[in-house]
């Protein structure tokens, strides 16, 4: 019983099996900012790594890798264009200019995947220089698409 | 040098390169709940497919469990001893009774892990039992680890 009402709970909550525009406005927000804190979480422990800070841990290098993977498939939905009068940090290029936010996408996807192959590839340079490709990535998408904080 | 910025800010505010207990414990509580946020959001549009109220669909199954597969390794390591102080909906059970914690965690990777499975086998009524049970998992740590919203 008490599962289904948490099923039941949640299906509401995440207007889930209705059409993708009906889910909240506020919950695809929520769920794309989440994405995003996911990816800083484990991009961040690489950062210090790729610059010579820390010393390059090849295990965190691929665990990390593989968990971004996951996460740059995440946010891009959350982007409806019924999100458009949500408080965020997210600007109006967003929708006004889609092929280009698409390419920043698909730019952050491919540094990603290019992470992932040095990360099996066991060469340290590598490594260090798709993790800047990442952060390059990000950064390249937050210039044009969010709001400077 | 923006990337440079852009990494050199990520390291500083993740505490990324130091040790895992120096990372801020409002952020390692923002990251554990966007972790749960996410599992909500992959989660739930399967649960009327499992309740029979929306028509399986064996390709959204399969993507939403690999990326629930990745969620479920990410919210745990957030549950550190520095956290009991941040106003979250975490129960002090969750540092009291640390092996009922753990087996939860267990639980719910090996219902995903089922999830799957089942996702790769192409019978039904396996994928629906096996949401059933990821939603169960869910429900069932809830139940002792997390405030009753």
């Amino acid at each position: 019983m008490k599962m289904r009402l948490l099923l039941t709970g949640l299906a509401l909550t995440l207007g889930a099996g209705t059409a993708f525009a009906q889910v909240k406005p506020e919950i695809l927000v929520k769920q794309r900012q989440a994405a995003m804190t996911l990816q800083g979480k484990y991009l961040g422990p690489m950062v210090p790594m790729a610059q010579g800070k820390a010393p390059l841990r090849a295990d965190v290098v691929a665990y990390n890798a593989s968990l971004l993977d996951a996460l740059s498939r995440m946010p891009w939905d959350g982007f409806a264009e019924s999100t458009k009068g949500v408080k965020s940090n997210a600007l109006p290029a967003v929708w006004n200019e889609p092929a280009k936010f698409k390419a920043a996408q698909d730019n952050f996807h491919n540094a990603v995947n290019a992470l992932v192959a040095a990360s099996k590839g066991g060469d340290e340079a590598a490594m260090k220089s798709a993790i800047g490709g990442v952060g390059k990535a990000c950064g390249g998408c937050h210039e044009n698409f969010r709001q400077k904080l």
